[in-house]
């Protein structure tokens, strides 16, 4: 390793943030040095990540995330905890970018010094920024950060992809029910470990318990995603800070009761496996797609397979082919 | 290609129903030798695919889908069309299986022989479980179905992946509204090129209505998927036959809008490219893992990846940079 790469590990794990920002611009990058660097990097600060809490949050736009997470962090942080909040956000190629229209997000989170804020890296593929934001995750353990938060503020996929890497999936529900408890929340609650019914005050409050105990209804339908856990169902309100404490109790339980069993473990290394073949699979990708002898068939074939002259599937094992014959030679 | 390949294309070309059902068995195999069958059938059939109108319809539990497709699958019998209806549904990890309980499903239509109906082919991931049903769909295509129906019974992103294989998704919907607008649906309706509120019959009538002015509000505020095409909503009612040669009308009218912009024929090019690459990088794996060289190393290095003593970039480099050095020596 470089005395520059092991300089930048001494820093990040020290704490200091702004190294932290820079090594995580370093794993955000695409250029092939940078790459090299950053692995090294990772490899170096590897045994110093791990101890944090992961909570993965999700919710519709409009349910109040940004508020939430600053009210649930600056409890955090009123008990001492250290938190860094990051955020997945594939641009979509149908939206042409962030639901998400407000810049000024988390205001008072943002100035305390003990939480730090990095906004979803940029990019097209869920894949390349689920990637980038595990491995910030990583940084932000070693530089000591012991709760990370990332949320997910695009939609489908991008759900699955947080509950991938985190050890808690927390989806925050509009009050509201009937219909919509049907169908298309199925998959996504099927991810949840808590659910928290926000906006629970005002007019909506009565609206709210009805919601919970609907939800809390509908999951019973669910084989549950942990072993020995109930998914809890409660009401809060982000914006007068109504069950914000208790919401971090339950996130405490629900740690000891993943860590008790061995399912924590147990998880994040089903998580790291997987996260080692798509990685690999891409990878080896992008060699092929590389390749010089290939280089010129890979438009031809492509074209025909466009144009419907050929299946897919012959296409692709005429790649593999060529690609084998090649590397053997 | 062997004789008995061609012997079974040439029934395939022929119409032959029973001898269509043996080349999907062998399509669906994961065996060798039977893969290697199949890619020559497909390969031999290609060029006679492709003419269908290849529908992919998705809605959540208890929406009526069934009935749906039975009553527009009759109609269209009744159009002189021929209809092949396939599902996709790869078995959920979570919920150990098909949320779908009844076996008796669409009845009438299955009895004709017009029709043709297979279920999804089991498999647990959503990649094999996709593969499997493109390829079906050509050879439904080649036997001379015109129409084709994909259905997604599934959840999540087994709905982007039939979209992904059809030239129009067509979400079914039931009356109902308000807050369920909001966001968890909008992924979802952003990939609707049509839009039917089912079960407007009786005391929901009125209800599905309004659902349906509610839904075409909501649908402004996204961007459409294809060029030309505002994505109508409208009620139907499966059960009583309402609102189904108007449904089948919009898919008329959508596919010549499609044609005579192009944007058929770019978007079955774009799914075909795609499909190539991901058939490519799971081929990848499948030489990676399977290589006598590195067999070893694997469990070696899921182990630490899993152990978290090194992260999944480092050993998804170290994977590859042994499979190329060992192919190139």
């Amino acid at each position: 390793m470089s005395g520059q790469i092991e300089e930048l590990a001494e820093q990040v794990l020290a704490g200091n943030r702004r190294v932290l920002s820079r090594a995580i611009t370093l794993v955000e990058s695409t250029r092939g040095d940078h790459r090299e660097q950053a692995t090294a990097l990772l490899q170096r600060l590897s045994p110093h990540a791990g101890n944090s809490v992961r909570i993965g949050i999700s919710g519709v736009p409009g349910v109040g995330k940004s508020t939430f997470i600053e009210a649930l962090g600056m409890h955090i942080l009123g008990k001492g905890r250290r938190l860094a909040v990051l955020a997945v956000d594939p641009t979509s190629a149908l939206t042409g970018g962030s639901i998400l229209g407000d810049k000024t997000r988390m205001e008072e989170l943002s100035r305390q010094r003990g939480a730090f804020i990095r906004p979803s890296p940029a990019g097209s593929t869920l894949g390349g920024v689920a990637r980038r934001t595990r491995e910030t995750m990583l940084l932000c353990e070693a530089a000591g950060f012991d709760v990370v938060i990332v949320e997910t503020v695009g939609v489908g996929q991008s759900k699955t992809a947080v509950a991938d890497m985190t050890d808690m999936f927390l989806l925050l529900l509009l009050p509201g029910g009937g219909d919509d408890l049907q169908g298309i929340k199925r998959g996504i609650m099927e991810l949840a470990d808590l659910i928290l019914v926000n906006k629970a005050d005002g007019d909506m409050a009565s609206a709210a318990n009805l919601s919970a105990s609907d939800y809390l209804h509908a999951l019973k339908l669910l084989h549950p995603r942990t072993r020995n856990w109930k998914v809890p169902v409660k009401t809060c309100s982000a914006l007068k800070g109504r069950g914000i404490p208790e919401a971090w109790e339950l996130i405490g339980e629900y740690r000891n009761t993943l860590g008790e069993s061995g399912e924590l473990e147990e998880r994040r290394a089903t998580q790291a496996k997987a996260w080692m073949w798509s990685e690999t699979a891409e990878n080896l990708v992008a060699v092929l797609r590389d390749d010089d002898c290939l280089k010129q068939r890979i438009p031809k074939l492509e074209r025909e397979v466009m144009e419907g002259r050929i299946p897919a599937t012959l296409a692709a094992a005429e790649l593999l082919e060529l690609f084998l014959s090649k590397k053997s030679s």
